[in-house]
C-alpha cells in the first residue's frame, strides 16, 4: 500500500497545455486590490466560528480586504456585520480584537450611539442639523449568515445566498456536522505567500511523498478522488492504509468516532475548501478547520482549529495531543514550501509552468479565479 | 454650570448638508505631496522657537514637505533658512538636529564652505573651471520671519508677508505677549494620523464631555465663541466655570496672571490656530504652544510647549506640574481619537458624514483646504 | 610631497558646464528598475569569488536585479548560473546563501530534479502528460566566466564577451595577478545610498584631504592619474609620499611584495572599477577588492576582501590588520558621505552642481550610464 504500484495513476490527463498561472496573480498589489473587489468583497467570506459569539453583544473584529468589520450577536439573538465605521466623522468605534459590547456601539469620539442591529439612536447636538435624520445613517453593513458553525460573511450588496455559493459542499459535508463540533486547540499562523499558493497547496497531494513522510505514511498520496469543482467548492477524498484509524501521529483515533459517518467516512480523510477562504480536512473523529485572511499580495495568516465532538472534548483528560502535533507539523511543512514558492514566482525569470495530471485540479481553481477577475 | 441646559446651543445652524472631505484628503499620498507643495511650502511654516536660536550659530534642522533646512541665526544677529544640501554634489552638510555652527557651515564631502548668510566663500579647485564663480552658488534659502517667539519659514518664493497670513490673529494674541513667555516644559508626540485630523479635533469641543471629563468640569463645552475664519488663522474662546482659575488640574492658577490682558481674557481660555501648523491654549497665566510636522499622509509629530512668563519661571520651586499634566491628559484622549478617525477613514465603508452646528469651523477649514489645493 | 604646492593641478579641465545628474538617477525606483534591466542584467556582473566554489557542488545563491542565481560548480568542473525558480510551479528551490548541492538540484515541492547543469532529470508523474519532456524544462541560465579570480554573470540572453566588456583594463591589471591571491579578511557593508554614490566616491580624491587624513599622510590627493574611460572599466593610479611602501596603517608592506608588477606598481596605488559592480585597490603588496550588490533605489551592500598572495596568507604568524585597518576606516568614511549625499540629493533644493577638473572621471561615468539607459 505505501508503493507508487499499489495505486495506479489512473486519474485522467488533466487538458493538454495546462499551465501555472503568471506571475503577477501572485505578485502585483494591483491585482490583490482586483481580488478584494471580486473575490473577497463578492464572495461570502468565512468570518469567524459562531462558537465566538455566543451571548448578545460578543464580538469580534474580522478584517476582509481592508476592511474592518464588526461581527457581532443582537440583543435578538441574531449575528450581523457592521464596518466599525462611525457615520459622523469616520471614526474606527471598536478597538479591542473581541469582546462583549454592552447593547450598542459608541463611537469613543462624539457618542454617537448605535444598536447592535446597526440603527443609529443617538447623535448628540445633531437635532439642530436641518434635515438630519437619525433614520438615514445606520452603521454600514455586510450581509451575514451561519453554516456549520462557521460565521459568513459577504461584504458586497449583490450575490447568491450562502448555500448557493456552498452548493453541493454543504451536503457533502452534511454527515460531519461540524457545527455541532468544539475546537480542542487553535493555532495562529503567518505567511508570506499569497493566499491562492496555500488553497493549490492544499488542493494536490503529489507533494505528500516530497514533503510529508510522517502523512505519507498514513495515507498514500495516490489514493486521492477529486470531487466535481464548483464556483463555491473544491474537494478530494483520500483512502487511509490498512490498519489506520485516522490522520495522527501513530494513527489512532483521537477522540471519538463521529456518529452518523458514512463508511466510506470511517476509511477515508477528507480535503474540502470552500472558497474562498475556508479549509477542511475531515477525519472519522476530528475535523481541522483553517480560516484564512489574506493581508497582502504576499502575505496570509491562518486560524486553524481542530474540532471535536462535544462528548470527546469534556471527557475527562481528552488530549487532542497526537491529532494537533500530527498537522501542526503538516501544516509547517506546506507554509514552508508556499512561501518558496512567492519567492520563486517574483522572479523575473519564473514563467508558467506545466501542471500534472494530479494536478487537475489547480488549473481548475485557476480558472474560478480568472473568470471571477473577469480575465478568462 | 455643567449640565447642557446651562448653555443654550444658539450657535447658527452650519450651511444645510455640510459633509466631511472624501477619504482621499486624509489617506491619498498624492493628496499630501500636493498639500506640501500647495500649503506647507506655499504658507509661512512654524518652524522652531525663536529661543532655540539664541547666539550666532545657533541652529536648528527643521523638515517641511520632505526638505530639510538648516535655522540658523547669523553672525548678523539675523535668523536665516537654508536647504540642507550642498552645491556641489547634493550632500546633506548639517547631521546633528541642533547646536551650533562656526561662523560657517562646511560641506563634509569635498569642503565647500558656506557662510551663515548662504553665500558661497570657498569651493576647493572649481577655480580651474571655466566660467566658475562662487556667486553664482548660494545655498538655496527659504524666507524667514519671525512673530510670538515662532521662527517661520516659507518655502515657496513668492507669497505673501508673514503679518498678512497671520491676519487678525496677530492683533487678537497681542496681549498674552507669547515671545516674550519661556518654555517650562516640552513634550514630543508621534501621531498616526493626518495633520488635518488634529487642526479639527483642536476646532471643536463637541467631544469634550465624551473623551475629556477633567477638561469639561473647567469649562463648559457649549461655552464657546468662534471668531471669523482668515486664510491663515481659527481661533475661538471658551469660558471657564465660576471658581475655575485656569485649566490645571485643581483649577487654580499655576503661573503668574499675564499682565495686560483684556477682561475677557482672566475669564476664558482662547484655543487659536496658525495655520498650516500652530496651536495655541491661551490661558490667564499661561499658554500652551504646539508645533506640528506632517510627516507622512498618516503620520505627524507634535512638538508641544508650556509657556509662562519669565517672572514665573525664574521664580525658586515654581512647578508647571498641574498644567503640564492637565494638557498633557487631555492631548492623549485627543492623539487617540485622532488615530481612530485616521483608521476609520480608511476604510471603503467611510463615506463623508454630517457636520453638525457645533462643527461649524471644521467646515470653513476644510474649505480653506479645498481652496489651496484648487479643488474648492 | 604633503603640501598642494608639491603636486602642480595639472589636469585639464573638465568640458565646460558639466554638471552632476539630476535627482531621479539616485532617487527614483523607476530609475532603478532600468539600470537593472540595462545595466546589471545587460553587464556582466561579478557574482562572487571563484573560491567560494572550490568544488563540484559548491554554490553560492547571488541577487542580481531580484532576481536570484545559484551560481554552481557542476560535476565536470565547470561554474554555471541557474535562476532559482523551478520550471514546474515556480518554487524557490536552493534556500541556504551557500553550501555544497549532492549533484544535483532539487525542488523541495514535488522534487522535480535537475542536473547541476541545468537540464531537467526527474519530473514525478508528468510523464502522464502529452507533449511532455524534460528536455523542454531545463532551469533558466545566464551567461557564466570567470576572470581575476572573480565569477561574473550576465543574466541578459545576449551581449559582448566579458573580455570585450573589460577591455583595456585586462592587461592592465595582469601584472597583479589577483586571480592567484587568497582572501584573508572579509568585511560586508549595508549602505543606505545609491550604488552609482559608491562608484563616483571611488572615482576621485578631491575628497580625501577632507575626510580621508590618514589616507592623505601616504599619498597626496592631486598625484591621481587618470586612465581613459571605457564603457566598462574606469581607473586611477596615485603616487605614494616618499618612503611609503603601501596603503596600511604605518606605511608599511603588509604582505609580500607581488611578483610581476611593473616598476610603476611599486610605488603607486592602482584604483580600478570593473563596471558595474566590481572596485579595487591595487597596493604593491595586496589587493583590495569589493562586490558591490544594489538592493534598492538608495540601498547597497558590499563585500569587501583584503588578498594577499598564497605565500603571504600561509605564512606562520601572518597579520593582514594593518592593512584591514586602514581600509576598514577609509571605507566607513566614504560610506558615510555617501549616504549624506544620498540623503541631499532626495531634497526637492538639489539641482545639478558643477563637476571640478579633479571629477572629470565622475561625468564620464555619469555619460556612461545615461548611454546605458538610452538618455544620453
Amino acid at each position: 500500500m505505501t508503493s507508487d504500484g499499489a495505486y495506479a495513476d489512473v486519474r485522467p490527463s488533466a487538458p493538454a497545455g495546462t499551465m501555472t498561472l503568471p506571475a503577477r496573480y501572485y505578485c502585483d498589489p494591483a491585482v490583490f486590490e482586483r481580488e478584494g473587489e471580486r473575490i473577497h468583497r463578492a464572495m461570502w467570506n468565512a468570518a469567524c466560528p459562531v462558537d465566538d459569539l455566543r451571548e448578545p453583544g460578543d464580538y469580534r473584529l474580522v478584517e476582509i480586504a481592508g476592511d474592518c468589520l464588526v461581527v457581532v450577536r443582537g440583543e435578538d439573538g441574531r449575528i450581523r456585520a457592521h464596518h466599525n465605521v462611525c457615520r459622523h466623522r469616520g471614526t474606527r468605534m471598536v478597538e479591542a480584537e473581541s469582546g462583549c459590547l454592552p447593547g450598542s456601539i459608541q463611537c469613543p469620539y462624539h457618542a454617537w450611539t448605535y444598536g447592535l442591529d446597526g440603527q443609529l439612536r443617538r447623535a448628540p447636538h445633531m437635532d439642530r442639523v436641518e434635515g438630519f435624520s437619525v433614520e438615514d445613517y445606520p452603521l454600514a453593513s455586510a450581509a451575514c449568515d451561519e453554516w456549520g458553525g462557521i460565521v459568513f460573511v459577504r461584504v458586497a450588496d449583490e450575490g447568491p445566498g450562502l448555500l448557493e455559493q456552498l452548493g453541493p459542499a454543504a451536503p457533502r459535508l452534511e454527515p460531519w456536522g461540524i457545527g455541532d463540533l468544539r475546537s480542542a486547540h487553535t493555532e495562529r499562523y503567518d505567511l508570506k505567500a499569497n493566499w491562492k499558493l496555500v488553497v493549490q497547496n492544499f488542493s494536490e497531494c503529489l507533494h505528500c511523498p516530497v514533503i510529508h513522510p510522517q502523512l505519507q505514511r498514513l495515507s498514500h498520496y495516490l489514493s486521492g478522488e477529486n470531487y466535481p469543482v464548483t464556483p463555491g467548492a473544491v474537494g478530494s477524498a483520500m483512502d487511509m492504509a490498512d490498519g489506520v484509524e485516522t490522520m495522527s501521529t501513530d494513527g489512532r483515533l483521537v477522540g471519538e468516532m463521529l456518529p452518523g459517518l458514512p463508511e466510506a467516512g470511517r476509511r477515508r480523510v477528507g480535503y474540502d475548501i470552500l472558497l474562498p477562504n475556508v479549509m477542511l480536512c475531515l477525519h472519522p473523529d476530528y475535523v481541522v478547520r483553517y480560516l484564512m485572511r489574506p493581508l497582502a499580495v504576499d502575505r496570509t495568516t491562518i486560524r486553524c482549529d481542530w474540532l471535536f465532538s462535544e462528548e470527546a472534548v469534556s471527557r475527562h483528560g481528552f488530549d487532542p495531543g497526537r491529532a494537533v502535533v500530527f498537522w501542526h507539523t503538516t501544516n509547517l511543512q506546506d507554509w514552508r514550501v508556499s512561501e518558496l514558492a512567492q519567492q520563486g514566482i517574483a522572479s523575473s525569470a519564473y514563467r508558467p509552468g506545466p501542471y500534472s495530471n494530479r494536478e487537475d485540479q489547480l488549473w481548475q481553481i485557476d480558472q474560478l479565479i480568472l473568470e471571477r477577475l473577469g480575465e478568462a
